[in-house]
């Protein structure tokens, strides 16, 4: 039961991940190199062309038809799966005129999520969050975007198409606004639906959170005190990837260099709540943990507390009567009191009575 | 008597609220979609036209009807109870000319209190308290505003009719500036009713927490332990509801787009006044919930003090004295002082010495 | 001696109070009430005209009297004693022209400290502190301010006219700029004398602080756990006045409306400072508070440990004596040992021999 | 050896002087009054006059002298020690025409470093802090500048003038630019003469701190509890000593009443860096001193678990042995066992086995 | 297999670096004295001249050739190691035209990193930290940067020459941007060089907080608690070498001084990055630290109440037990218990009767 509380996992970033950044540090500026864990055994080049009337989806080859696929007079959403392909970064690079920096920006999957302008596109990149149903991990992928005049190009390593899945339909079946505007409506829907997944997570992790305070409220335990150390490293992980965002938006939704219309503005408004939104419901999660944590403590001295009354009530009751039956005990010779006919009932009253005095001291301190 | 206590509870989103907007994720935008509790068996539409000589409430019976009952030279408020029927919302928004994504925020009762300008309209949305009377419980409702040039609609759910019911009264019987001025100032005056409202249920958790604090500086039980957790969630909740009101009223007194009348900013200013003092109310009763948890603590340590001292004097004064009689109980043949004629006082006396020194050193140290 | 520690104490606001202002929730806005304690049976006005010339002190007897007590050319001061009398601010604004909501305010006196500018009025109002002597009560009572082009009005409530007294005195004896300068001045002195009454409270808390300290050192009980909760209430009273000075007085700094002089300016300036200073000593307090916690903790574990030592030498040094005077005092028909001649003599022996190695390893660990 | 770790102490402001700020509080603005204590017999007033080719010094007998010895085409510092002849304040003011509140703040010795702008004439005021060296008592004294055209006037109360003294030497020998420039480099020399004495301060808690770090790891106890304790107080006073001339120097980097030339704003710069790191240091101090206070809980816990742990090994092996032998020593008539020749060896057997047994579960659950 | 963890140390400035801060007090201004530990035998000054074309690298035997060796239209690297030669770089200054204070700041080794702008020269600061193989210790060193219109100098002390050796070969073999462009390039390569090394140590840093986290869960003790100690004091120093690179950077992208060249600008906010990601790696672990420390002292207190239970399990269990052998040990004459054919297996009944009562007891307050 234990595990079905913390269905999901964020990796912090492990040996093997950080040996490459390191290494990485050992190589030159400007040399293109993917630092991530490569999943797709080939790469995969996908174009999109559309405009209000048509809308076709290629699969594209080789690198080197790239340049041939594009026409001049249409939107182009040209999507990249397995970044691991440098050759295939670099060419793209060279047909859009993408800066080298930013094509390194790609390849790094480390990165923290961020935006910035070169020249006259506008490059974007986040963490992309599923849920593995079996497993219940969480996989986070990177996603980048690059937004030009008329085209969108967005890079990822892994599979996990199907985020981008309902866009691409609706894409194909025309419905909505996506096929009517230009390629920063696209951006759009595709960032809303990546931040729409936080919200499974994040859902997730409250419902893990409820659990822990129902387990605490019942019983302090080891277990707890793991929960509680895995859900901080966890939300610490969430933060991470959700605060950036908010920074992101209010620089796009600035836009001081017109990469959206005028009357796209608004939807950016739109993510912004929603990323808000996130973030606090992290936030609070957080306050939550924090509250946890005090209740964890709490119980833990309440019962230490508990435990101690039973062991003093216990203690100081017996051994005062254990000393008296030493006393008498003892072989001397002369004892008067051994003597008595009523010494044992006598002393059987004392204890007794020491007894039932101790047990009236311990209510009146309200012990009992 | 702990149940006098915590009279009121917020519970927090819950599994079935969170899984329907994780659902929502599943949507494409601007599908209208109602994310809330159906709380009203059907909706109910509420039109006051007014001027300064007449004011007329009328009920529309069908959203059809909601065109032709408008008359262009009065100033209009359009009431709508039961959101959940989002047909009426869209041919509401239809006839107003409200943005896709306004309505969305209006059938997203899980929103966070804010304010948005959408052209020439001002969208407002916060949460609206009430105290059950017989269960004590809290009930939060989202209601928000759409205020134009010579309209304002109200947006809600529920019944919680009474908070704006001594509003509606006045505007019919004409006192007050109501029915002189624009619907700006009628915004102020149900808003300011909302607000007014925040201070019963702050008010309720000051009782509260006086509770608590005499109950700990009585006797630091498990049940405070479980009231100060139980507070913290409630202010928390609080919290979240309370702050962002503060950031509405901060950009409605800026009103770079000039909704409200020069005249009437100064009320603005007053509704500010009034969210800084329940945010600070809320503030200082964190702060105060931190103090009571520290003296919690540190009475609980002062209490295992007292315990372990007890524990620590009884034993040691009886142990040693135990020790004695168990050597004089050893059944060795030749144990000369056992045959002595007065061996037995004479422990005794040594006995007591040891007891009687024993409790004089603990007086020294300030153990008694 | 406890009790001579804190001298003072600051009610929170109590029940009955809480309830006027939930009672005021369920009144339509521009309803003039008093929401106070009433102190005083009737309410009094006097009067001060003066110019750089003369200067004449008028008691009024009724509000009516107000409007030809009034003289065009020289400087007014009016003091309202008693604002229980709403009938009496109702007049009084409608002679001045003082706006519904400033009316309001005036009324109030569970206000935040502010300030507010209404068309050509500066309104301002603090809550003035002074020492019950006999009692050692904090008294706290709400002062507000209306500064006109020349004339100056104080609303309080109570008696506590000896802040005022020594302005009052120096404005009849014609000394100082008083007289020679417009009521902004004036108003700057009234000001100064409140807040230099701060420095009173302070101090004294400041006392207690030190009082407390020497306590905690000498030995950490929970009369000295009691100290520091209270004094901490009471910081937080003395915070929440002290604070919102600071904002009022950089907005009166601004002055963006010049009701100040330029070369009265800096007079301001002064106030400033010292308000500074008042905040800074309340901070400091509240950090050698925290202080004292975490001394108070650290000295009740310390105590515990050199408890819990004790009782585990003396415990482990005899509880093993006490079992081998247990073998021995068995009734086995066949123990060799207890025929021996020298066999008590033996396990004498090796009970101290035990005895002292146990002291010695304690001595070893630092135990001793 | 505990004393050679605090070798200073900042004392609190004491009962005594804050007293005499209430009594302050009792005096008419305007009213000069010295708040401090006196510490030299009679006040002195230095004159240093002088320009790239001469430099006298003079020292002056009576205030009355003071406006003959100053001549007009040359540079001057006027040094007053002994601010508590408010006379001679009063006259300096009068010469050069300062304001009284500027006057005021000189004489307020508890005031907090700042800088003021009055008219023409730049007012500065900070701790100097120098090091009693048999003592190792801190001594804070209050100087005050004011910064004129063509001269500079230091106030301050007592003798510490050796830190001013090498500036004073280099002054009157004709080193460096302080003979070419005007009384505004002078400033910075002095000034920075001042925060070059702050380190020394700061170093010596350092290896205090370092001290008392090795104090901990070797052992918690009480002793070490109070060294904490105190160097919480000192760190909160030199803090409170060194942020506001953060604030200072940012007044004095903008200059926006141009008191310093174009060519010496780099030094204004410079002392800026000194005093931000020793604002650095403190703060990491006060880390290193939280992080030591974690420290010294944590091994007290260890410390207790540790004695714990060895309580409850001889308890929990020797109360199930005693209550055997105890078993055995009863007096029944009719006691197999105690007949069996082998009864004795036997229940030694018995005994030991279970004393083995209760090893290895205490060995096992890693308690040993 | 403690030592692996911390395989390396930030040493505290110690004493003998503080002593010689508080000898620099004691000098006038504008001396150059070195506050560093002297590491080089000798000085040495290399110099790169290069343009598109060539580049040659010279090493400069006397301070006295460096102007001869400065051609006028080639970039300029000069190189100089052994900054203790303090005459070495008063030639230097004078060469180039350095102000006074930026040199004292190259020879205070202890600078916190800062950048500055002399005239039309950039200066800039910062630690180089690199990583002893064998001791694991870490070597921080700090380098300083002058900028100038076709040159850039590079001070430093040590040998850690290797951290530029890559740009210095690519620089010699003309690879990449370094020669096309003017020396504010060359300096982003080896900025970044040196941020890239701060890396590796922070990797090293996680790597051990990992173990300590593995440490912790398995058995929370001593060693634990000294890693942790000693892990936060070196992620403060880490933190005081990465925070103020933050405020360098910002201030470098601004460039109000024109020292980059347009196009190299997007090289600073590539930079910014990398920073960025240090220092929010530094914060992670400082959180994951606090985290562990929580986790830390939970798990003792956890333990101790475990141990608790055992203790309190045993004593109530046989202390009773105990008294009843105790009471049948005593030797009265008249004890008709003792008679009784049946005494002896009745008390034993009974004693087990209680023992299992007790556990019982134990068992539904679920401590067993």
């Amino acid at each position: 039961m234990d595990l079905s509380i913390r269905k999901f996992t964020f990796p912090l970033p492990g040996l093997k991940e950080r040996k490459r950044r390191a290494q990485r540090a050992a190589m030159p500026p400007e040399t293109l190199m993917f630092l991530g864990e490569k999943k797709l055994e080939s790469s995969r080049v996908t174009v999109f062309t559309y405009n209000q009337e048509e809308c076709t989806e290629r699969v594209i080859e080789s690198a080197d038809d790239l340049m041939s696929a594009l026409p001049e007079n249409l939107m182009i959403w040209l999507n990249i799966d397995g970044i691991h392909d440098t050759e295939l970064i670099e060419k793209t690079g060279a047909v859009f005129g993408l800066h080298t920096l930013l094509l390194e920006d790609i390849l790094d999957t480390d990165l923290r999520p961020k935006t910035e302008v070169y020249e006259d596109k506008l490059f974007l990149t986040a963490k992309m969050l599923s849920l593995e149903e079996e497993s219940g991990k969480v996989i986070a992928e990177q996603v980048s975007f690059v937004l030009g005049k008329n085209f969108l190009i967005t890079f990822q390593e892994g599979l996990l198409g199907d985020v981008f899945e309902r866009v691409r339909e609706r894409l194909s079946k025309g419905k909505g606004k996506l096929r009517r505007t230009k390629p920063d409506y696209l951006l759009y829907e595709l960032f809303d639906s990546i931040i729409d997944n936080y919200f499974i997570i994040i859902e997730k992790t409250g419902d893990g959170l409820e659990l822990v305070e129902q387990k605490i409220l019942a019983s302090p335990g080891k277990s707890a005190l793991k929960e509680i150390h895995a859900f901080k490293s966890e939300l610490m992980e969430l933060r991470k990837l959700v605060w950036p965002l908010r920074e992101i938006i209010s620089r796009l939704e600035r836009d001081e260099d017109n990469f959206f219309e005028e009357h796209n503005r608004i939807y950016i408004r739109d993510i912004y709540d929603h990323i808000f939104q996130a973030i606090e419901t992290v936030e609070m999660y957080r306050d939550m943990l924090s509250n946890l944590q005090d209740l964890y403590h709490s119980s833990l001295s309440n019962r230490m507390n508990e435990i101690m009354k039973v062991l003093t009530i216990i203690t100081t009751i017996f051994i005062p009567l254990s000393f008296i039956s030493g006393v008498y005990g003892m072989n001397f010779r002369h004892m008067p009191e051994l003597e008595w006919t009523l010494g044992y009932p006598a002393v059987l009253f004392v204890m007794s009575a020491i007894g039932i005095f101790m047990l009236y001291i311990f209510h009146r301190k309200k012990w009992l």
